[in-house]
């Protein structure tokens, strides 16, 4: 499931290629009053986190914030400087609420200008004379922004810095990511590795920690489920080497072994 | 759709009644690498997101944090001295990854402490000799907090000032969320009314923009759809007087008529 599709990572020397390599991290803020109100389920965040993490890039944390200046730009100026990616969702649209460029351009300290190229990508999608005012907006971007493609409805996306600017719907967010994802440069990927039971979270707890402890180069993560009316529990392995994975995933089998649990090694969804 | 189950607002003097109050305001602390590494899509924003605009309480930042005491600690410290509410969810099991309590604990400059009504609880809940340490450490709430109830597995979450701290689960988080929702004090509730049309929201932006300018009162978001293969444009107006939000409508509608669309009141899922 995981270090699939698109993964890249650097080249690493050989001597060093067992170690893992500091993290690779990311950020993403979503922004939208209708996400915060309830009206819209997000489905960006669930995206980027699945794709980056198949990139080998850490999502350290996600916010959601509402259309105004000051939420974006203090979301923004501080998970850039925090993180190697940040991305944002939202808000480049044609309409009053759609204030992310300016934004974006308020944190980096500088301002919009019409980008000619973006201008040059609306006048090609458009028919004749639909080019208005209103969506010659979409090419007013923060001086120095890098246009990201758009090939869904040619309006760009942007990236300044280390902040890559992409659009709210979910299927413009996931063709914008698609474009960038092959130079987006990942660390080692995460392997995970889910073992099953139907033990339940207590039972497991002392068990679940000493494999821990015993194995720190690993993240074990404990989720609780309900399935056809039996509670259980599906421990996560989860790390950037294989063979220490493999290792904590062999001693949390012969963990449930011992407390009189049958490991299903399949992933169930808590 | 808002303003329905369970909406609690404040007494208001009669001549200040026609004015919104100063909004009451929260912010969600989603505590999970899972939903972070893209395993577990997030169900508790939304829930919340919907339950408190029904209460009248605007939602103005969600953040997903990872299992990390400082990651905790700063996210609930920022948003506890900007919001009316904080709720947390997530990281109050038995396990060695539930590590919330104490990094609340932390953020509020206290310590854990055995609870002997947590552990009462536990005692009711648990078949005799099933209360192990691990299960006893879900009684360790930082020193001063109240108990909030569990209705499905007993084990409390927990407020301190204005923090409420949420099991992950969502049934237990649903649970106890409504378990508070009669002591919350919420504002004015927020009135929310769509007109969709199949105009699309370029052709739109500009009489939008006017409308919102000439009615400042209420919010106006605009969010695009693709139906049965054809564009549109859903036009939300929000606000807590209901006249106000009415005018816009109608304004609105009057709007996408000028414009040649056909206006559409009931909602279009965008």
């Amino acid at each position: 499931m995981n270090g699939g599709r698109g993964a890249i990572s650097l080249p690493m020397p050989a001597d060093t290629a067992s170690r893992p390599a500091a993290p690779v991290t990311a950020a993403v803020v979503v922004i939208g009053n209708e996400i915060l109100s309830g009206r819209t389920r997000d489905a960006n965040l669930p995206y980027l986190a699945n794709r980056l993490n198949e990139l080998g890039v850490r999502l350290v944390e996600a916010r959601v914030v509402r259309d105004e200046p000051a939420a974006i730009v203090a979301a923004v100026n501080e998970l850039r400087l925090r993180c190697d990616y940040v991305f944002t969702s939202g808000g480049i649209g044609p309409t009053h609420d759609d204030i992310t460029a300016a934004a974006i351009a308020e944190a980096f300290g500088t301002v919009l200008e019409r980008n000619a190229e973006a201008v040059r990508r609306l006048e090609n999608h458009y028919e004749p004379g639909q080019l208005n005012a209103a969506r010659l907006t979409m090419a007013d971007l923060p001086a120095g922004a890098a246009l990201i493609d758009n090939p869904v409805s040619a309006a760009p996306g942007f990236r300044l810095g280390n902040v890559h600017v992409l659009a709210g719907v979910p299927v413009i967010l996931q063709a914008m990511f698609e474009t960038l994802a092959p130079g987006l440069v990942g660390g080692a990927p995460m392997v995970a590795r889910t073992v099953s039971s139907h033990l339940t979270e207590g039972t497991l707890a002392n068990h679940a920690a000493a494999v821990q402890r015993a194995h720190p180069d690993v993240e074990i993560g404990s989720y609780p489920f309900l399935r056809r009316g039996r509670l259980g529990t599906s421990l996560v392995v989860r790390g950037s080497d294989a063979g220490a994975v493999d290792a904590a995933v062999q001693a949390v089998i012969a963990a449930i072994r011992t407390l009189g649990g049958e490991p299903l090694t399949e992933p169930v969804d808590g």
